[in-house]
């Protein structure tokens, strides 16, 4: 057993706006017991999503919120240390939510068994955990691209954008990236595949889209809501798709930042917005899986992992993705393998 | 045959803003000679639709505008006069998009026969024509209303907006409507059987909806837009469904307005927001307009007519429209039948 110290980061005050790192405070605890039917596991590779800047708000959302001096919330890939749940021993390799803490206890409905021979064990937490099961589902089942269409995805060489992107172009798609860098969208042209790119800091995006998408835009796959996305809409064909999947331009907002109203682009061309979260496909998550382990395999889908080494550095790569600095799948390598 | 003279509201200049009387001029000229496998008809109920505010404007949409000095779009029940065309003869009652005027002809691709077993003439352009289809297709086919489920209807005394919600009312549903008068809401709950109204005038809507639907919004059927839509999604509830039919609160607006950006509850939700034409489903308007016949004659269906006598007064009768002065299906009645 290791020396009986528990790292974690607690919510100290809600942010206002874009957290600052005053918001979080930097705690020791004690490691937790397991109790009978639980497992201890030591946090390996803590993944950090956009979404978790709706955990910290306290109002209406699909999920309820941290509590201030609760620890916060998010996935990471775990060892088992000590385990008083049937079917998982010491050294197991699992996936779950304990958030953002060095150790923590999972039972038996946390504790996701990892299938190490799919890949590197922190793609459990990458393009074949959350985020790629988002791109698989969200693209599929939402936008249901056909053949020859035109597909738009911002954030496009992030965690989830770039598997989009990637499947896109494997169901026979014209795919158009928004990023924003020319370091990222050289990435995703180039080494992912994308027919073309956009960088919407230094290109005026509803005239790059015109550019890049000359027959229209059948698919949007949307990750940051806001002024890219308004400036998307316009571009829509009859009968087009958009999957809102997130929005992070609009996340540390409050109440609702103003806008152009957009409806008249949906009403004209018949077009369909839907809002999805990942958990309604939990029942095919296998199969989802499988297909992305297999496009992987195939080198059909390439992934990036954007590591931050020490649990300590958490918060501020946290803050640091809410404004777009990270680049592929951020991570936290939180202890050895 | 007449005096020949053939009265005539043209496009004089596109308007800024709601429109003025003086946009339209009011022209005599001949009556046109109906060529072969033509109709000459004579307007007897013109329809006056919000919708045809779009059609004066110089921009993309789903048709094309109005030119400078055309006769303004729209359809009419009307008396054949002469026919050049197998299948009609003089005294047929047929419905046609003849425009703003007292004669025109029509061909056989826009000639359609009036079936007058199936109610008055003039509701081949009300609640068994575009309007009635319109909330016929659009509620079962878009919002797709299951028994129980709440759906709130925009602009709900209006042609279509009534019909919405006593279908909403036969499918087994709760239908909350918001009307602009207080004269508008005793009429959807009292005449109508609607479970509750709000007048969008007096009432702030959004706690109203809060009132109105203790269980949340399943379905809603917008034909407004603007701050109303607004106020009204932060209520959907998971997986709600909003058809778009219109946004008359949008249409005299030549570049979008700006409104809080609520695509944050269509994603929270996982929310459906579709718009749609009704000629989506004009292979399917015969079983539309034989049901909506049916619960007419049934009784489960009631509606209202707001008839302005006098061809002259159709501009004005427009721009009311356009405002929310008329009370049930606007139609100027051109000449006795």
């Amino acid at each position: 057993m290791p020396e009986n110290v528990n790292r974690q980061f607690i919510l100290k005050t809600r942010p206002d706006g874009m957290p600052r790192e005053s918001d979080f405070e930097f705690v020791q605890s004690a490691i937790p017991e397991p109790e009978h039917g639980q497992v201890l596991v030591k946090n390996l590779w803590m993944s950090i999503d956009p979404y978790m800047r709706g955990r910290l708000r306290d109002g209406p959302s699909y999920a309820p919120p941290v509590a201030i001096g609760g620890v916060l919330q998010g996935e990471a890939v775990c060892r088992v240390v000590e385990s008083r749940l049937d079917g998982f021993s010491a050294g197991d390799i699992v996936r779950g939510h304990i958030g953002w803490q060095e150790y923590g206890v999972l039972d038996v409905t946390g504790a996701h068994a990892v299938d190490t021979s799919l890949g590197p064990i922190s793609t459990a937490v990458g393009v074949l955990g959350m985020p790629g099961l988002t791109a698989y589902f969200g693209l599929l089942e939402v936008n249901r691209p056909q053949p020859g269409d035109t597909i738009v995805v911002s954030a496009a060489s992030g965690a989830v954008g770039a598997i989009v992107g990637q499947i896109g172009k494997i169901m026979g798609c014209r795919v158009v990236g928004i990023a924003g860098s020319d370091e990222k969208v050289a990435y995703i042209v180039d080494e992912l595949g994308f027919d073309a790119g956009i960088n919407y800091n230094t290109q005026d995006v509803a005239s790059a889209i015109e550019a890049a998408c000359p027959d229209g835009v059948d698919c949007y796959f949307d990750n940051v809501g806001g002024e890219i996305t308004e400036a998307v809409m316009p571009y829509f064909n009859d009968f087009a798709r958009m999957a809102i999947c997130g929005r992070i331009s609009e996340y540390n907002e409050d109440t609702p930042s103003m806008g152009p109203r957009v409806m008249r682009y949906v009403h004209y061309k018949q077009a369909v917005v839907e809002g999805f979260l990942v958990f309604r496909w939990a029942d095919r998550y296998e199969e989802g899986r499988a297909r992305l382990a297999d496009w992987v395999r195939d080198g059909k889908i390439k992934y990036r992992e954007d590591i931050v080494e020490g649990f300590e550095n958490a918060a501020k790569a946290f803050i640091g993705q809410l404004g777009g600095a990270n680049f592929g799948k951020l991570l936290i390598k939180v202890s050895d393998e």
